[in-house]
């Protein structure tokens, strides 16, 4: 039951789904905390933003077209934001707007938790805004040697410049994780039923990871596991950077079991 | 259970109550709307209507003390609030901003379905924001004599002289309407437990109307209750501005049970 001392969160995103709100809204019940958590596609980002002040509301979760365009607009930034300028959490303390980015955060976590060796040669498909928080959280969990591979050569040499990486058109020979940050295998889209990689490439790897979360079992995600590859899923990377967003909104940290459990939930009517 | 598609309306007041928060909820949920509320006490007025445009925000209570700062934010007044330059809600129509005032809507709708004769003579003791809305509506249900008993001499002749009704500091020998717009009685301030006017008075009259909603069973009411007067309450002034908000921002209009069933809900635990 809401009332007048419940704390709003909310997402701004141009196209919402209802995983956050379902993600959230589960937790929040479960722990007993007294909030509640609301998606919205804003209008006008910069009334959107003024609002979150002037309400005052808790914290958003910033997606596409808006994690660039709210730098701007906010008081300060976390490292995490400001390693690949880029928003995707913002908080309000007292009418302090801090912008976070917890993709970075969960992307670096999971290259950890998982134990992926950092002398393996990666590389990257694809020059994006996930593509900037995927490559610095490498470089920042110790790996030295990465390629990009962006059909974009602009991008992809920019992106691989800002890193130290190489950048190519084609995965080279020895590449031993396979990292896909396009949208490719994504449902929905132009990329829907796609595989990311070669076949080839993926015999040849070791270590899987796709970033596209839904379906959880890409087209990448099902051949890497029929190959017995390691596999990082983007299911992973939603639930954990959600995750952690909950944990910078309430101040508390739910278990393994409970993100897992309301991550299953969130995704069963997306 | 909320999804991106469920609208959100809001109340801002300085000192939020559950009462909005309760009663809008339970009609949503009784008649299986897509919609939430939520009490807020902005931080800062303008920020805060600029969120309901950029979020966006449906509707919106405006409570003391943003009533009439609020207005030259707005894009248009609806005849309710320019009678009395006073807005208590907010409709938002794809990014234009009506202001309404359903305490004027619902006081002229009590004194017609209550019946109350409109050649007595009324006299309205407070000269606030309330009492505009109370004037207001008895000159434009038809009541032409009228008397202001307001201690703030300056406020109570310029609100008579408005209306073009007297002001008089004490109540007019004949009155045979009472009502009372000051905080007199009110739960949780000076005036708790205080009879607005003097139980001579109360005996002479035979109309009483109390704006003040809680408790809902005010010294005054129980005074002319116990004297077999006509009674209007605050209880079903707050009830049936909350339904005509309702009305405006759902398009929906409750039964009057479900209006009486909702009202008594929201007031348990205000």
């Amino acid at each position: 039951m809401l009332s007048k001392d419940t704390q709003l969160c909310i997402s701004m995103s141009g196209r919402p789904s209802n995983i956050g709100t379902r993600f959230h809204n589960r937790l929040y019940d479960e722990l007993g905390l007294d909030f509640v958590y609301k998606a919205f596609s804003p209008v006008d980002l910069a009334q959107a933003v003024a609002g979150i002040r002037g309400l005052p509301i808790r914290g958003a979760a910033v997606s596409m077209p808006f994690k660039e365009q709210v730098i701007p607009m906010l008081d300060a930034l976390d490292e995490s934001a400001k390693a690949i300028d880029s928003v995707n959490t913002i908080v309000n303390d007292d009418g302090i707007l801090t912008g976070y980015n917890t993709d970075y955060v969960a992307v670096a976590s999971l290259l950890q938790t998982h134990g992926v060796p950092t002398d393996l040669r990666i590389a990257v498909r694809g020059s994006g805004g996930m593509g900037k928080a995927v490559v610095a959280a490498c470089r920042d969990t110790g790996f030295t040697r990465g390629t990009i591979v962006a059909r974009n050569v602009e991008a992809g040499e920019k992106l691989a410049a800002q890193y130290g990486w190489e950048h190519s058109r084609e995965v080279p020979e020895g590449t031993d994780v396979l990292v896909n940050v396009t949208p490719l295998g994504m449902a929905g889209g132009e990329g829907e039923g796609r595989l990311s990689f070669t076949t080839d490439e993926i015999d040849a790897a070791t270590w899987i990871f796709d970033v596209v979360a839904s379906p959880s079992d890409t087209p990448l995600v099902v051949a890497a596991r029929e190959r017995g590859k390691n596999v990082i899923t983007g299911a992973e990377v939603i639930a954990l950077q959600a995750a952690e967003q909950f944990v910078l909104y309430t101040g508390v940290r739910p278990s393994d079991e409970q993100i897992r459990t309301a991550s299953e939930f969130s995704r069963q009517d997306a």
